[in-house]
């Protein structure tokens, strides 16, 4: 098939998978058993650094030998994902990762074997890939579902579009899955800061109070737990605007989790924290010490189950929530047996969260780090 | 509260509440037992409407008194939510039912009661109200998680804001929870339909394709089942710029299930069926033929299980479900104990459900009603 002309990044992935096959198509040359190196993403090659301050994944990695019992199979899926990529790269298309697991689904031959059996066995390999040609799956063309929405004192160009985040209504500019340099590209903004906010509800208190424009900020929401687009978006807004992160959750060991990823990354992905993770992000709340400072009512709190609690003592032991302040925050909430949602700030009124509580967090300075 | 310029829709939700509360207050002044009116919203008073096309409530009430023990605290509930929503009308503010559930959340004086303990409690007195005024929550000022989005040949106006959504990159409008014809008005169009698709990861496929470019459509999704956000805003425009709805989901119980909650509304919020459903909708797949027309490899089929079977019969039971071609179509899928997604057309080619699929569907009228 033809090539379209193809972006920098395109170029430059399409010449990794190309690089792959050719460096395993010379061993065989060589009349040797082929190989991968692939990097090994299990929990003992995963650190935290204590310089960059995010989750790393080290240097180990492992041989993936054609002839091997074992090993062939996923040797050959390996080859079946990097060869889709590299179709869908060609063809300027991206795809869903249940879509690719549909597109390298056959049956081998006259054989009653599937290359996939179902998607679990092809959500590996594409974590596989990417690690071997260090290449973000958005890059290899792949997307997660779409969540998330944003708006702002910003103008971004989307795939050729100019888009005013000033002017998105009630609903917001929808943040895509791939948000990379190729797609997403940042033109004139007044913004002072960046303000990513859990949950979808608490957003639109912030977007209908047209907050952000009143404190020139970008305000964004990932539906909960932010998808991979909202955090390489905020990743990159962080770099390329040189605007500082502030994380806007729950008071609860869920709300501290979204924080801790946005900010170090995660163990599972930690091969990407390059990518995503924001060191610098600031958390501003709720913290376990608001219901004193903004007095929020007892009759809101929710009481900690057992499963918060197991989460927070875990916490308690993260090399990134170590420091004294977070240590103390992390110990109240598990001494008060109470945790807090948001929304629980409007039992102050609708708009107390916008028009009191954060501007005073940021006032006085008042967010971990 | 001096209240601010409120426009038609708000208005009228405002004196509906205050009627509400006027003819308690009457009933007071006479020296009777107030009482509130109140639409009965079990399965016994919910019917389909052969005429109309559409699940709806039936004429059955319930008198809630407020000199009643069993009804006393329900009673005052009731006009705890009736009042937050006037308060939010007037102020020209929205807000989620969570929000509203810790907005009226209080102790009662030095009882250690409260007016609500959980939000199980009050979601239902917000559908009491709803019903009783007849009003939808969007018109009460009360909104749900926003998901969904949405582009095509239309500009559209949301709170002011004019957005193109022939202009919205590969992220699209996203769709506003509360979508009433005083946030979300129409401008110019040059649509022939409305594509209502299933899963965001589809619609990122057609949006890609700039299918809706080609076909003249708008394309929409609700990432999953459609919020009402987004059944609201297909039934607006269904009626307001008179184009078809055309509903493309899984080949499964539940992508039934979504397709039959657009077309004619749910058991659970009849009431809302006549503000949401579109009883034009058409099913334009997957069906459980298309395995052989579109020739889908028997290796994507996933099995159907115990849940899928039980739903698959139940349905065959619906008055809506029961004509002739519904009824074969919903056999075969049980016959065969097969299902399918919409992904695994990419097994015939990445685009294939772009490029074939859809267009020979709708050129041959190969669609279920």
């Amino acid at each position: 098939m033809p090539a379209k002309a193809k972006d920098a990044i395109s170029k430059q992935t399409a010449a990794k998978i190309e690089k792959l096959a050719e460096s395993v198509l010379k061993t065989v040359k060589g009349g040797k058993n082929p190989f991968l190196d692939i990097p090994v993403r299990s929990l003992a090659n995963v650190s935290f650094s204590e310089k960059k301050r995010l989750i790393e994944l080290g240097n180990q990695k492992q041989k993936r030998y054609f002839f091997n019992v074992s090993m062939a199979k996923r040797f050959m899926q390996t080859f079946l994902v990097s060869e889709a990529c590299k179709e869908l790269i060609d063809a300027g298309k991206t795809t869903s990762i249940r879509d690719l697991y549909y597109i390298t689904k056959h049956t081998i031959g006259d054989t009653k074997q599937n290359t996939f059996e179902d998607q679990d066995e092809s959500d590996p390999i594409i974590e596989d890939l990417e690690v071997t040609v260090d290449a973000l799956r958005e890059e290899l063309h792949l997307f997660a579902d779409p969540k998330g929405a944003m708006v702002g004192p910003v103008t971004v160009v989307d795939s050729g579009d100019t888009i005013d985040l000033r002017r998105m209504g009630s609903g917001g500019w929808s943040v895509p899955s791939i948000v990379e340099e190729n797609i997403v590209q940042f033109r004139k903004h007044e913004a002072k800061y960046i303000l990513l906010i859990e949950k979808g509800a608490v957003w639109k208190r912030f977007n209908e109070d047209k907050f952000w424009q009143r404190d020139k900020c970008i305000i964004v929401h990932g539906g909960g737990q932010p998808p991979r687009g909202v955090r390489r978006l905020v990743q990159r807004m962080h770099k390329d605007l040189k605007l500082p992160v502030y994380v806007l959750v729950d008071n609860d060991p869920w709300g501290f989790y979204i924080y801790s990823v946005v900010k170090q990354g995660s163990i599972n992905l930690a091969f990407e924290s390059m990518r995503m993770a924001v060191p610098d992000a600031r958390f501003v709340g709720l913290s376990s010490f608001d219901k004193d400072k903004y007095q929020i009512p007892n009759n809101v709190a929710i009481k900690m189950n057992d499963g918060d609690n197991t989460r927070a003592k875990q916490m308690l032991a993260y090399p990134w929530f170590k420091n004294a302040r977070w240590q103390r925050e992390i110990q109240e909430m598990v001494r008060s047996g109470q945790k807090f949602e948001l929304e629980a700030l409007s039992r102050r009124g609708i708009s107390f969260i916008t028009e009191e509580y954060l501007p005073k967090k940021l006032k006085d300075k008042d967010w971990l780090e």
